[in-house]
């Protein structure tokens, strides 16, 4: 049986990633919850060395498959793509695919500015401070720029194409791996035109996103290390 | 005709990934240079426009296969391994390619201290530098550390199976992935183990990347944003 191990749901983005994609997709597995405690990085953390005795990297998600373990998220999905064929993670046209895995290895490398900036706090109505830095911060307004002009183009590809509305039509590795982007743009309330606006609401309507984010809301953790804009819950 | 788009060879460590992947498993392609220019990176540079045409996050490398344009250096190993599956680029084994995609889309978003204190210069010689840095940068010290673990278990685990001694064995993406690494543990001379000092001698012995190395030394350009370290050649 799949165990994947997941840090925190309300703050953990790359954990959501492999998490919403096999719930959507409907692969089963068995979650590993390791929270990441007020000492979480620290080398000698509870975290760490659960996650380190499976993944030298220390880092969440990692995937066990009968005693084959796969980390990194980018890794996570290509396995899952592999193993799972019926599931058609990836579009199932190749120039399509080929763009679904670029737009997913830039994620993977990039957003430096809005990731650090903008970090994922699910249950949290950070819309004064997202206004503070759309006015401040040019690299996070270059940033949503990228990701709005990439969903926009791509939106409007496979409109025609399938009623899902997703980027690539159908459901994809591609929304999973923007999911977190979607809780950022609208917990800091980043201003976005109205076809994007309408993929966020999408996104947040699909019951693996719904399962996610309703699971995050009933953590009520409170990590200082992940809240730079509040004092208390 | 497969094209493949790249920056100055002395210096891109991301162009050198996939151009060394091909040339090493024979899969043919055109190269096109687009060299950084002193204001390679600022919007309205001619590398800017010539690369921002193709692909909209700018960067290097990209690759164009009759019209289709792939960017992000996994998206195109992961493109090359689909259409040209008699190159093997990823180990045959599924648990082994599993790891081996782990490993890379680790060093996709990882080894940030390593990659910025060691940019890669392949003619320089950054010995006294190097040992500067291994003296003070402690995070350095502990992506090498990473890297030198990984390695060492990836040279045993295959080193029976494999007369090659590439990571996997058999040359794979892998070693294509990691081949800016070695640039770096050589020209800065930071200490590693014998068994991955043979590793590196190997890597550098590789017609593709040797090929690649002798364009970087041909080169002889200087840009001063990529030499923190030096006045001049
Ligand atoms: N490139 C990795 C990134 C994983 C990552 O950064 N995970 C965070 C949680 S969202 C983590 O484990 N942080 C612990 C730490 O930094 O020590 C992946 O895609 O899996
Ligand atoms: N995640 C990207 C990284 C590419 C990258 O950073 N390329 C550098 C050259 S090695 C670049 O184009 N830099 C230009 C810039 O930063 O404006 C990939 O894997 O392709």
């Amino acid at each position: 049986m799949r165990k994947l191990y997941v840090a925190n749901k309300n703050y953990s983005s790359w954990s959501m990633r492999p998490w919403v994609l096999m719930k959507q997709a409907g692969i089963e597995f068995e979650e590993v919850m390791v929270p990441f405690g007020e000492d979480a990085f620290s080398p000698g953390s509870q975290f760490k060395r659960t996650i380190g005795a499976l993944n030298p990297n220390g880092l969440v998600p990692v995937l066990v498959d009968d005693g084959l373990v796969v980390w990194d998220t980018l890794a996570i999905a290509e396995y899952l793509a592999e193993t799972c064929p019926d599931a058609q993670l990836w579009p199932v046209d190749r120039a399509q695919r080929a763009r679904a895995r670029s737009i997913c290895a830039e994620m993977h490398a990039g957003f430096g500015s809005l990731r650090s900036a903008c970090i994922m706090n699910i249950e949290a109505d950070l819309a004064t401070q997202g206004a503070l830095i759309w006015r401040d911060n040019a690299a996070v307004r270059v940033e949503v720029a990228r990701i709005v002009s990439m969903w926009s183009e791509l939106l409007a590809d496979h409109a025609a194409s399938h009623a899902d509305g997703m980027l690539f039509g159908r459901f994809s590795v591609a929304d999973a791996y923007y999911a977190p982007v979607v809780m950022r743009l609208t917990r800091y309330a980043l201003p976005v035109p109205a076809e994007v606006a309408a993929y966020l609401k999408r996104v947040e309507a699909l019951p693996g996103v719904k399962a996610w984010v309703d699971d995050a809301l009933a953590e009520r953790d409170f990590l200082d290390f992940e809240e730079p804009y509040r004092l208390g819950r």
